[in-house]
This record gives C-alpha cells, structure tokens and sequence, in this order.
C-alpha cells in the first residue's frame, strides 16, 4: 500500500519538477539568458569555478548572475557577492538538491533584464541533483582527484546527466596518489558524448577549455 | 493535499526506521557487538580510517565485520575484504544514505556471532544519512580538509547527529589554505558534546585517539 503511494507521490512531484523547469527554462530564453547548473561533491571547488568564470565575462563585457544552494549558510553567496553580480541564496534546509521550484523564485529575485547568464551552484553531493533539472542550458558536473579514483563509478548517473565533467584540482593528483586518467575513463564510459575537462581552478589550468565548452 | 500527504508517509517512513533500528541495536546487543556508522562526504577518507581500525583490531585479537554502502559499486567492499574480514555490500541505487531496513538485511549477511564489532560505512554526502539511524552505538562523522572551511557551517544537522568529529587529511591543510581550526571551532559550536579528533589517516595521525574516543 505504501509502495504504491510513494512510487505516485514520486511520480507527481517528479512530473511537477520537469513542468516548472520547463517554464524556467523559457523564462530564462525570454530574457536572452544562457543558464548552467554547477552539480558535484561539496569541496570539488564548484564556487571557485564559478567565480572564475564570472570574472571572464566581466572581461569580456558580459553579465553574470548567480544562484547559490546549499544545505544552510550563506558562504558561497558571499563569495559571489564580492565579485559585484547579483547572485540569490537558496537554504535548503535538509533537502540535498535545488529544484525546479525553489530555483524559480531565485530567479525571480535576480534582474533577469540585465543578465547574460546564470550560474546555478546546486548542493554539494554527487546523488540527489539527478532527479531534479532545474531549467539550465546545460549541467557541469564538478569532481576532484582528492576524492579519490572511484568517484565516477560510485555515481554513474550524474555523470549521465551532465553535459560537462570538470575533474579538478589534478595539480594534487601526485599527493593524493591519484590517477586522474582512472576518473576521464570511467567518465568517458558512463558519458561518451561528455566534454570532459582536466583543471586546477586556483592555477587557472583547463579555464580557456571550460569557456568554449560553456560556449562563453 | 499533496503536502499533507508528502508529510504523514515521511513521519510513517522515518519512525519505521527508527523502529527497525531499534531492533538492529537489539540484534548487535544479543550478539555482543558495537557498532559504528561513518557519515561523511566522499573521498574524506571513510574507507581508510575503517581499514585502519581494522588492523589495530586484528592486533588486539578483536574480530570486525564491515558493511559497505555506496549508490553504485563495489570498490569499498573490495578493499574490505582484503584485509580478510567478512563484509557485505549495499548498492542503494538512487537514495543517498543507508536505512535502517538495508543494514538490517546486511547483517544477515555477516557472522555476528564471530564479531566484536560491525562498522558500517554510509554513502558519502553530509546531508541524507541525518534522518535514518541505523541502530549504531555511535556516529562518526568525517571530514577533510581539502573540501574547505565551510563544510560544517553548510551541514550543521549531520554534526549535531554525530559523536565523533573526524577532522581528516590536517597534513593538507597549507597546500589547500585551509585552517582546520575553523572546522574545529564550528564543530564544536555545532555540537559541544562531540570528540573532535584531527587526523592524517594515511600517516597514522590521531588513530589514537579515535581508538580512544571508540573505546576499541
């Protein structure tokens, strides 16, 4: 009995989800925005990323704004709002994932008219993303050789999901004895029509590679 | 009315763990067994640190059985059973944390009456596993610094949920300009009752002290 209500509650929220990303996703289209939703492991260096790719399009004459999600607290926020772009924070309390609904009226808090992109930091952890797009362009997901070598084939779905696989900080690979190889391969299987990217973000390594990719 | 649905199948979910829990720490008592659930993010270094406490247990003639718990995979387990322990392993497929119910088929799996102690490795992230005791006699709960200085401050529950506070890879801290002692600071803020250990589990480093703190 159970069983059966969970599985169409499930189904009901999941469905809702997709319809509100959809709507997202035109809303964005309607303003000329290009959005993309940042997954990965808490630590793998989502925000620097993001940071770094702010600081591009500034170069570039280019406007950025940036949806912030974490568990609780507002340090990733913070962070964005030093670089000077208009960013909102969303607290999920103790869900483990944005979705659809909570990245709506994020946008609703960000001047979409004066944006060219969006950059939706979504909460650290390499599980519960998967069932929930938010109306993004494209996903990045985001890990690090000091998780270890097995990250990808621990999680295969994420890695299915997105369209861009950053394995990071590789400039700690010989300290944390590992094989960022091991991490291209397992992605390169579980996803053959991903970009993937080797980087150090603090060093700037593999950011020229992550702009195309983003087609920024 | 999709809400008050959503709410009254999670209380009937969450105390239906609580209720298979119970009977897992029952089951543990009947065979003379403590056991531990390490909580963590992935690649903070959970495995090792078992492993670790494996061998020191071997030399004190002591018996461990180990469950392995990821959303996909084997790799843990197969790093268990190398040190000649018995272990069984749980692939959740798409939730992010074990159950209750899940360690209770896995005990079946293992020899309890051989046992003196069962550690149980959670799937890694800091956010799911809060909800779904599993009938542990304590909570470990593990992190690194390469995931940075903000990792309590964005995961206060699981801190709280945990008596032991493993603060890993301290040996790190100068190449990834992270001071542990703000990780330290908020744990204890979050969770003043918990033992903060700082560790480098690769080194040895405060593997004393978690005997210790363990009662191993």
């Amino acid at each position: 009995m159970h069983k059966v209500v969970t599985v169409d509650l499930e189904k009901d929220i999941l469905a809702e989800n997709r319809r509100i990303a959809n709507e997202n996703s035109e809303l964005l289209k309607s303003h000329g925005i290009t959005a993309f939703d940042f997954l990965g492991a808490i630590g793998s260096g989502k925000t620097l990323i993001i940071e770094r790719l702010i600081e591009v399009l500034k170069a570039k004459g280019k406007r950025a704004g940036v949806i912030a999600g974490d568990v609780s607290g507002d340090d990733d926020y913070q962070r964005f709002i030093k670089h000077g772009v208009p960013a909102a924070n969303i607290n999920t309390g103790k869900e483990c994932h944005l979705d659809a609904h909570l990245v709506d009226h994020a946008l609703e808090d960000l001047p979409l008219d004066k944006l060219d992109y969006v950059f939706i930091e979504n909460v650290g952890n390499l599980v519960c993303p998967v069932d929930f797009p938010v109306g993004s362009h494209k996903r990045v997901v985001v890990i690090s050789v000091t998780e270890g070598d097995d990250m990808v084939r621990k999680h295969p779905p994420i890695f299915a999901f997105s369209d861009v696989v950053i394995i990071n900080k590789v400039d700690l690979s010989d300290a944390m004895e590992v094989d960022p190889k091991i991490l291209e391969r397992d992605a390169r299987r579980t996803n053959p029509g991903a970009k993937i990217i080797m980087m150090d973000a603090r060093r700037g390594k593999g950011m020229d590679e992550l702009v195309n990719a983003l087609g920024l």
